[in-house]
């Protein structure tokens, strides 16, 4: 082996950052710096030229930008043949089918779209959908800080719906309940069968538990979020496997294992 | 001190047992048999004598009957001179006053009424009942097994209806809740002021959490319960107590302390 | 389809228990004679025939006995061919392999020997092992009744010694601990790397719980098991399963999915 | 009454702030710049002069310093006639009988000293010693972050303190516990006779649970504290309470109620 193939074996992927002053874009940019097998070449916002980020050598590029510029940037980094990891909103099907076909014009090219990079998020809604078929009883109880507008959170519904379509699959009934004596709303927001309870008070942060029940047993699973650090791990793992798999990723789940 | 007087002091309370062939009856007389300081001398139940009871020699009473033999077993024992420890539902303000009328006529005997005998749960009430007013929110999730038929439970809705009135003393407006996009039932229900979640599932027993919430930080007491034998300790630390209380306590909230 | 087809489609499992008497046996009669899928044909404890077991023409034997007469129970069986659930512990590397030699010369003939039949902590188990890699830390707390004599719990330190061989191979390193300054015993045991803590309590039954911890968020896997009767679901599980899986099958881990 | 007297009745407390620019002080100076019923009315630090503290007239002086300067700082409080509010450490015995000395002089003043102003520990703390002498069992739980030097924290050891007295003084005999066969560490640092486990990952900041077990109950008193804002309620609880306590009151427990 010469020297060069050596040195290309542990040399760190360049990364670009789009939306390089964001919240979540200034948090992309520290977590970058900061992993040794990772190097950031650019970080651009606004005003920046995309054409900077190509010239540094980008191989990977983080898009934390706003759904009105997101798709413009995709099909930049695509034609350039950069990879992208994005955590940008407002992916509709539409959009999706755009990228596709954008992809489809370089086969080597891998983008990695995901609405949560918080690995215990996507564990938990994992285990869930996993667990689903093995207990006659389910529920989701979720706790926030009081000025969340809605309830349940977008995260608690999404679970709920992959535990209930867990369990159509599966053939399980409705979970039991007897309760013919109800104040209304004790028994939590029904979605798809599954109860979902909303908490709400001051000093929490982000938090949700899914309490799966049997005869005699009871099996939880608990995700506690604190700060939007907690989703660098997640992007940097995206960043880390993007390369590896051309065409369209959706969500974290298929990166894990 | 004459070996009589020595004696005295350490001799064992002669304790009867009503109902002593129900559910919590046998429990009963076994928790008396099994405390060195107790002595079961009379277990009766519905076609015996009470006049056997007071020919045994018993002090204090346990009644675990029926609303419509309790009165009668009250009276009986209050004529007697007897102490009782009831935990015999159906008390009503009527029946109570009714209690304190024969009372009266006997300043010496005691009486404990108390609708739970469970101490955790009263400690359970009394410390949120405390925390309540230095707390900016608060919330209740219960959890139970499926075949219960009310939600909320009525411990939870008895601690929710303390905890407001605690509130209300301490002039705290409401507790703050920004939802203004809710899946109905999603936010639990409305026990004044404040919110209660009821879950249910296969393989719960009873169990009660409280979270109290301010800036930055949350407290939370949380009862587990598992078996009826968890009111011994309760039925016990009255028996022992109510002998040097005359008149009526009402709940075993009194007696801790 | 002729009527005779049709029946055997949905035909019940011919089911037999060995051990039927024992505390795990009699559960295991009534799960079977509850299930609508599965018949009871049989059940004998020590001084019954095999033969008759057999000759009830179960299809299917579970076997909670003991140590002494289950290799002798097992050999029958596979001779027979009737597929075997087994619970009894005691199984050496050497009881495993005179077991698949057996099953060699019965190519159709299932065995599935399980050490734990809980979902539930299997579940956990699973999960733990595959959150493992994405963590920086991770601990045990587990939680019993105060008259088990070790601690940990034989689960928490399976639990650990998984979890430790997911960090190992992930090329994890050491969990994070700047402890310099420890009462003896504070950091719990220490199990190839993971800290073990056990609780034990009056009124526990069996609880553990894994914590996983990575910047801003944790992700908690908890298992409560309060009763014999939460091993049935995974022993009916195994009763479904064995008939299509021909050869040794170690624990229930394999027959989930 | 007089336009005078009404006003006077509802005038706000004049606060001064010492160590305004460390980290507490800073919550301290913008708590009570938000309370509508104080008014700061002079921060100070390091090279700020006392005299402008009694100078714009502060009632009551809130002190997060540090140990070489407080004694200093509340000798001239007391002689100034101005109440003091302290969370600065370091009192020794010696140092709060030199402060009482001071304070015989002056009737009038109040001077409160608390290690601890979280108000959820401290109820913790209390409702542990309230419950220690009901249940048979008993033990600790604390989590913190990884970069923590003491295990188990000081909080959890003075809980284990305060509830092993509240024990020896209710005759509760040793807590029963059967191990026999300890994985060294396992069954945590024993304080008092009471058991302390302390767990250690990223993600936590500061929680402690204290478990209390009787036959067929547990109660479970939690304290999660994420941030040190946590501690201002208890800091203006205190600064509106000093007044009408003359003398020295140690600790936040005495201010309860």
């Amino acid at each position: 082996m010469t020297e060069q193939q050596e040195k290309g074996a542990t040399e760190a992927i360049r990364v670009g950052v789009l939306g390089a002053h964001g919240r979540m874009g200034t948090e992309v940019c520290k977590a970058v710096d900061a992993a040794p097998d990772l190097e950031l070449v650019a970080s651009a916002d606004q005003s920046d030229w995309l054409g900077d980020v190509s010239a540094a050598g980008a191989e990977v590029v983080v898009d934390f930008t706003t759904p009105d510029v997101v798709m413009d940037n995709l099909h930049w980094c695509v034609d350039q043949g950069i990879h992208a990891v994005v955590g940008t909103t407002g992916f509709t099907e539409q959009r999706l089918e755009r990228v596709r076909g954008w992809l489809a014009d370089k086969p080597g090219v891998g983008v990695v779209i995901a609405p949560n990079f918080g690995l215990g998020a996507v564990l938990m809604m994992q285990f869930a959908t996993r667990a689903a078929r093995y207990f006659e009883s389910v529920e989701i109880v979720e706790q926030h800080h009081p000025r969340k507008l809605d309830a349940p959170s977008g995260t608690a519904t999404h679970t709920a719906r992959l535990i209930a379509a867990a369990r159509a699959e599966a053939g399980l009934g409705p979970v039991p309940d007897a309760t013919s004596d109800e104040v209304a709303g004790a028994r939590g927001a029904d979605i798809g069968g599954v109860r979902v309870h909303a908490v709400r008070a001051t000093g929490l942060v982000a938090h949700q538990e899914v309490l799966f029940g049997a005869t005699g047993e009871t099996l939880t699973i608990r995700h506690d979020s604190y700060d939007r650090v907690s989703f660098m791990p997640g992007v940097l793992l995206a960043v880390r496997a993007v390369r590896a798999r051309p065409g369209l990723t959706l969500g974290l789940d298929a990166l894990l294992d």
